[in-house]
């Protein structure tokens, strides 16, 4: 199974592909991260980023995208420009029939380094040794996007993804949204 | 002057066009909200809402989009989304070399009533009057966009767009993270 995993983030967003062999052994196909400068224009930013990602569905093909989840634990501004990104992200895969599967970061790091709380030297070495790799990949948004497409491989697929699951509080708002609705 | 302004949600999407006559007359071009269902998966919902957006770039190819700017007012999953239809809706007018104008809802509301605090009704009669409608436009988002998109009509493209200007939150945003590049 090819995964593609994206560290969302209108600066730098990290952009790994890996493949799962077989025995839980997994291999790097490619790795980049899309960068955009902060001086720029938003629209402008996130166009180039989105042809980035694109450019690695057109490569590489992957049958599975998974992404890091969106949550409000930063500032604002970081916060939006992540979920901007994350939208145009999950609109490229859905052109393309590839099912989006979402991970919070304490999931990923779980997966590669069986600790949930684990720091960002830790999760690079574990991408580093998982993918036999000389050298840690830098930046750190690289080695991230490794991690969260090793996580979602490992899982083989069959993680709750954006397509089945929703959260508790996506769950909550779909449901005050209807009521609003019946309420006109 | 034709304007698309959008509204952006990702239950509804409200989509208005408009035109800038002389004599700040506006003439309305044509209007839709842009659904998706909130048991569906975001991937799918955002890709809907894009499809939608596109549609209206491609029948009426608008000088400007204007665009509702997210803020952090509402919970965190309808922010998180507005974001993810914003970041969807610049890079569709990125791609076709469209400005992409971001206004504040009371900026919104003063150009369109006079006074940035006004009610949706009171948004939604000066929208029906301005465009010369016999109806208010339902639902809400529908009237929003309009408002939206005569907001920017009346300034005639001159308004800080998201290509010139950054909010001060986004600029302390970009200084920081160029500080952390220097010391990365």
């Amino acid at each position: 199974m090819r995964v593609l995993g994206v560290d969302p983030g209108l600066t730098r967003c990290g952009l790994g592909v890996v493949d799962a062999l077989a025995a839980r052994r997994i291999a790097l196909v490619d790795v980049s991260v899309a960068r955009s400068h902060p001086d720029d224009a938003v629209p402008r930013r996130l166009h180039q980023i989105a042809e980035a990602v694109e450019t690695m569905l057109e490569t590489h093909r992957p049958e599975a995208v998974a992404l890091e989840r969106v949550f409000a634990q930063h500032n604002v501004s970081t916060v939006m420009g992540v979920a901007q990104v994350s939208g145009v992200v999950m609109v490229a895969a859905e052109r393309r029939g590839i099912p989006v599967a979402l991970y919070t970061p304490s999931e990923v790091k779980a997966a590669v380094t069986g600790d949930g709380r684990a720091g960002k030297q830790q999760v690079g070495t574990m991408v580093t040794r998982l993918l036999g790799l000389d050298e840690m990949p830098r930046p750190a948004d690289a080695a991230d996007a490794l991690a969260i497409a090793i996580a979602h491989a490992w899982r083989g697929g069959s993680a709750p993804t954006a397509s089945k699951a929703t959260t508790d509080a996506q769950r909550r708002w779909a449901e005050a949204e209807r009521a609003a609705r019946r309420r006109g």
